[in-house]
Parts: C-alpha cells; sequence; structure tokens
C-alpha cells in the first residue's frame, strides 16, 4: 500500500527497488497523488537515502524517457552542469569556449526558479532564440557547428521534471541524494560521454555546506560509474553573485564581454577558465595546464565569441535586439571602506522582486530589468559611490534589501 | 512565504504561532495546497513540535469554528475520547452507564478509518439511529435525557477534520503532537467540563509504545489546562482487541450484553468499568471505590442498559432491525495448547478485508459482516476447537489472515 511506502521511510528505514518505482511510476501514472509525493520527498529529505536507494530511484527517474544515443558524433561529447547559483552564466561562455576548440557540447538546460537564474531564461532574453529544439533538430545543429543550448525534451526523464515542479514548491529541493537523482538522470538521458558538475555552496546556492557538496560530488561520480560515465565535479562559491550582472539581458550582454576577453580578474571569469579547461581536458585527454592555454587562446583569438554567434544564429536569435530597461536607480555607499560582503541571496531576492525571476512556475519574466554592480568584494569605498545600477520598470520597495553590501 | 514555513520545519526549527497560522489557514482558504500541507506534516511527524507550537496549533485549530457553550447544563459535563483501537466500543456502554447516574455525557465522535473502527459506524449499523443532530438537537437532548452520542457537527474544529483527512492518506498520523492537536480542538470546542482520555499502546493503535503514550498524556493534560479543562487519560492495552466482537453489529450486540450486565471478566468489560468510574469521580467529586461501587451498580439494577434504550429511541434507531450476516464460516485451532496471542492489527486486517471497516473515505461499509471469537488469551485449546466466527458477505482469502491465533 502507497501509506505504508511513506511510513518505512518515514521511520527512516531503506525502499527497495520495487517500492520506489512502484510509488514513483504510480505517481507518473496517477494513482500516487501529489500530497502523497510530497510526504515522501519530505521524507527523503529528512531521514536520507541510502546509495542503493539513490541508484534505483536514478533508474527509474532514466527510465521514464528516452535516452539520446550520441554514438554518431565523432569525438567525445562532453556535457556540464551547474547546480545554479545568482548571476550563473558561465553556460553561456563555456559551450561556445569548448565548442571552438572542436569538442562538441549538447547542453539542455533549465528554466530558473525561486532566487536561482535559468541559462534557458537568459537565453530567451535575446529575441527570436529558440529553446525548443527537437531532437532532430539537436543532432543536426551539433553534428554542423558543434554546438547546442536548449531546452530539456520533453522526452528525457520525463519524471524528474514533473517531480522537480513539485519539489520547488514544497520545500523539498535540499536534499544530497534527490539532487543528484535529478541531475545524473538529465545528465545520463542526455547522451554525453563525459560530464563535469559545478556544485555551487553558499547562501545563494541550493547546498550552504562544503560537506553536503562533497557528499553531493561523491554520489554523483558513484552514479557516473554505473553508467560508465567520467564525473567531474568543481566546487564553487556562491556567497557572492558570479560576476557583475544579475538579471537575463544584462547576463547575456555580459557573458559577451567575457568572450571577447573584455572581462579579466573577476570570480565569473576565472570560473568560466576553470570549468572550460576541465572539460577540453576531460574531452581531449589533455594536460590541464594545456587546455587552459588552449581556452585562454580561444578568448584572445575570437573564435569562442565567434562561436557563441554562430548558435544563437542557428537557433535563430537576434542579438541586436537585446534590450535592457531605460529605467535605472543607483545604489550608493552608505560609508567608507572596504566591501567585505556582497550577498548572493539578498541579490537573488531583489531581482526576483524585480521581475528577473520567478517564484511560482506561472510567473513570467522581464528579461530587461536587473542588477548591474559596479563595485566588487575587497574595493575600497567612500560613501555615496555608486555600488550598483537597479534597472526597473516597476521599482520594488529597495528598503527591504539593504543587507546586499557589507562595508566595513 | 509558505516554502520557507516548510523548509524551517525540515530543519528542525520551532514555528512561530504566525508563521503556524499563516499556514493552516492558508490551507483552509486555498492558498496553500495539500501536497504543501502533506509535506510540512511530514516535516512536523519526523520533527516533531515544541510545546508552544502544539498549544499554538490546537488553538488555530479551535478557532477554526464554534466551541459549544454548555453553561446552561447543569452539572459537570463530561467527555471522554479513544485514540481508536480493534472492537473498541467503549463509547457505548460507558456513555449510558454514566447518563444513568446523573452526569450529562455530550459525546461527538467519528467514522472509522483504516484497521480501527468508527463508534458512528457501529451507530449507523442500528437501522435509523440519526448521527446528524444540529448544534440545537444536540442540546435538547442533553437536557431531556443527559445523553447524546452524534457525529462530529462541522462546525466544531472543522481544520482537524481537513487536515486529518489528508494525514491519513499521507502516512502523517502517527505524531503525539499532532494527535495532542486533532484530539484536544475537538474536545475543547466540544464544550465539556472535564474530559478523560482513553490512549491505546499496541500494533492494533496508532501508538505503537508506551512512552510515546506517556508523552501523548502529559501534553493533552498541559493543554487542557491553558483552557481550564481537567484532562485525565487512562493508557491501556491494544494488542489485543477489546471484547469478543469486530464489525459494527457484532459490537453493538456485545455492547448490549456488556449493559445488561452479561459479559463479565474480560477485557472490554473491565476497561468500561475503568472509564466509567473514572469519569463518574471527576463528574461528582467522589472517590474512585465509590465511583466503581455506582457504576457496577448501574449495570446491575438495568439503568444503564435503559438508558442505551433510551439514546437509540431518542436518536430515532430501531434495535430490532440490528443484522448480522447469516453466512458465517469458522476458523479452527490448528494445534493444541494455549492461546498466547490473539493479534488485534490482524484482525483488524480481516476485518477491513471483510467490509466492516474502509480504507478510504470513499469506501462503503457492510455493518453486518465481522468476527466473533469464541477464546480468548490464556485459553486452552485442542486442535479443532474453534475458535472464532467470521461473518460474511464475501469471503475474503482466509490464508493471508494466519497470523491471528498464537497458539502455544
Amino acid at each position: 500500500m502507497i501509506t505504508d511506502i511513506i511510513n518505512k521511510k518515514r521511520l527512516g528505514k531503506e525502499l527497495s527497488y520495487h517500492e520506489l518505482d512502484l510509488f514513483f511510476n504510480g505517481y507518473l501514472d496517477g494513482t500516487v497523488k501529489d500530497y502523497q509525493m510530497s510526504s515522501l520527498l519530505m521524507a527523503i529529505c529528512i531521514n536520507g537515502m541510502t546509495e542503493e536507494e539513490t541508484f534505483a530511484l536514478t533508474k527509474i527517474f532514466i527510465d521514464s524517457g528516452d535516452t539520446l544515443d550520441l554514438s554518431f558524433i565523432s569525438g567525445t561529447v562532453v556535457d556540464k552542469h551547474s547546480t545554479g547559483g545568482i548571476g550563473d552564466k558561465t553556460t553561456l561562455i563555456i559551450a561556445p569556449i569548448v565548442a571552438s576548440l572542436g569538442v562538441p557540447i549538447l547542453k539542455m538546460s533549465g528554466r530558473g526558479l525561486g532566487y536561482t537564474g535559468g541559462t534557458i531564461d537568459k537565453l530567451e532574453s535575446i529575441p527570436g532564440y529558440r529553446i525548443d529544439l527537437s531532437d532532430e533538430e539537436v543532432i543536426h545543429q551539433v553534428q554542423d557547428i558543434g554546438i547546442v543550448i536548449t531546452g530539456q525534451t520533453a522526452s528525457l526523464a520525463p519524471m524528474d521534471k514533473q517531480i522537480y515542479a513539485l519539489r520547488d514548491v514544497t520545500a523539498t529541493v535540499s536534499s544530497v541524494p534527490l539532487i543528484a537523482t535529478s541531475i545524473m538522470s538529465k545528465k545520463i538521458a542526455g547522451g554525453a560521454d563525459k560530464i563535469l558538475i559545478d556544485i555551487k555552496v553558499g547562501n545563494g546556492a541550493l547546498l550552504r555546506t562544503k560537506k553536503e557538496a562533497e557528499e553531493l560530488s561523491s554520489l554523483m561520480k558513484k552514479i557516473g560509474k554505473i553508467y560508465q560515465k567520467e564525473v567531474r565535479t568543481i566546487i564553487s562559491d556562491m556567497n557572492t553573485p558570479l560576476g557583475f550582472c544579475i538579471g537575463n539581458s544584462l547576463e547575456v550582454e555580459e557573458a559577451i564581454r567575457v568572450l571577447k576577453g573584455e572581462e579579466v580578474g573577476n570570480n565569473l571569469t576565472k570560473l568560466c577558465i576553470d570549468l572550460a579547461s576541465e572539460l577540453v581536458c576531460m574531452a581531449k585527454a589533455v594536460l590541464l595546464q594545456d587546455a587552459q592555454d588552449m581556452v585562454l587562446e580561444s578568448i584572445r583569438s575570437g573564435a569562442a565569441y565567434q562561436k557563441f554567434l554562430d548558435l544563437v544564429k542557428a537557433q535563430h536569435g537576434d542579438l541586436t535586439k537585446l534590450s535592457v530597461s531605460r529605467k535605472y536607480k543607483v545604489i550608493k555607499a552608505s560609508d567608507s571602506g572596504t566591501i567585505e560582503k556582497i550577498s548572493a541571496i539578498e541579490l537573488g531576492k531583489l531581482s526576483v522582486a524585480l521581475g528577473a525571476g520567478r517564484m511560482t512556475k506561472e510567473d513570467s519574466i522581464d528579461y530587461g530589468v536587473g542588477i548591474q554592480l559596479l563595485k566588487q568584494v575587497g574595493d575600497m569605498v567612500k560613501k555615496g559611490d555608486v555600488l550598483a545600477k537597479i534597472y526597473y520598470t516597476k521599482l520594488p520597495h529597495l528598503q527591504d534589501f539593504k543587507n546586499i553590501f557589507l562595508i566595513k
């Protein structure tokens, strides 16, 4: 019986493959209700799952849909995933870099929910950009230009899509085994040979502690092993937002500046170089140092930026129509001193309040709004200096967002 | 935000009155969804609630509806509640006993769900018996004959009704603070001055351990204190069913035999005398021993039975039409020896399989079916002796119920 399965997990016991299969497939066919699934998910969040349970659930998720066969593509196909963060536009930068170096990349991305943005929303801020490619179009484009960034197709791990939507509104997102299952089922169904996961830790991320990030890393590598996929991970900070821009059009503009080599030395550029180098290293079996030289050269030569333009063109986007709101308001330093902290989570909340993100699946997004930081952590500022520009359509109550900057 | 509240409890933190109020009243008005409520309920089941949270939630439940004002009734009004068990027909026996002794009793009972039966279902097996009295009819009848047993009116703690239905299908029933909230909100809204709770412990009960029962007892007494209600509790065994009969009409017949003084020395009669004595002792401020003498006398004299007949008549029931299925099958002893155990939970499962109970709210009940035990724990039996009669309409697969009796 359905409630017996929930009860078992409530008491912290291990569920069998058969029980998980019955419950989760029952959810897809409607015999298990939303409210029963959320009850089980909360029990899993609190009481955890064993590795065996996690492996079983990942298989059930994968088996709920198709698995792409990419064996027709010559070369090692890589995929990259981020657990999500504030200002995380790394996919827009890394994918063109590695593709420009001859490493085919097929990236299926998601929409943002909660305070973290989604790559698909960012790309949709480019008028005309298609995110609903069919499996055939995806395959054709990878063969043609070596890069695709599209929305999750409905046919890959459809169970994950349904479960994720429910987890999001029932506070059952923060579970290492559920995160591992969700990410790995999609990645494995996606068909890439090698997978790089950027695990974010900090106040603006799903995971708050390094320990959880390490657990997740280890679990995902074990799942990868079962499916003969090499999985590497990078654990990166998400207490501070990535780069200077938050908001969809603003982030596309910033990604372009990084690809053109116009942004150097900030945390976004550094992370992108690290991730891209790791991907090239995995795909080409070269030394990490050599991979990094190749990455830097692809930016310097303009090859990476050109690949981004090819991508946008292939998916019908028109960058000349990208637009940022013309109304903006500045935030000034209330004191003189050094910027000790720029809070990712507070900026995430502000971006949602501006309309750059969504709190429920039904919310619509205002692509032109967002925040541009003019300072970074460590900068010395004088009272009255402009710290950030807030691009808005309808200005929220800024008094509610006083804790973005910590100046000491 | 709604998910922030769930998250807080997921992390084991204390929720404020305001947060609980927002969440639970949000559920009533539809802004909090079923799947969000079940997620929070599971987090409460696993992480618990503090006393402060339990007091707050009880108040929120009470405030969701009306509170009966029984001050017009002369004398102390008592109420009695059982946490539910297999074969528990104590209300049908105790209420007439105490009413016959001049202690007014107003009992609002529930339907059975899962393996434990409900008093209201048992009364509905008496053709014509009305369980849907209005508040006015309830008050009139208490004044008139000093006893009412009716269904929960929709106006008392309506939140409990909705939450309970959800808990039942999401495996979130087994939580001491949630049980305390559910019982006490109904009892306090019911308006009685003094409340006696029969807490069942064992394989056929909600609570499996004495420790949980004691926690529940202590919590309910503290809640009572806040509302100036004296609460007493009796912790009683539910590993073995109460009495010899399980099934609605069969249990009414058994209750009548106890009221007539025809059943002595078994666990049902003993518990009923204990509970009734406690109620009389509370209401009349007499010694427990004196109360017990009064109870025994009310049975011996026929006053208790007469009060039961008055009750049934007042609520339009016709006992001459009470019927038990004419088809029955016997269970015989497979061995000679002593009966060590008669499993309440196994009998509960069999009674549901027969149609005497319901597993979902939509199931209908077959009032005439059930089980009559012919032996009790401690009896010596020979192989082939008849242990029980199974009254059925459609016989379930009896092989599935081999573990009812343990003979050694």
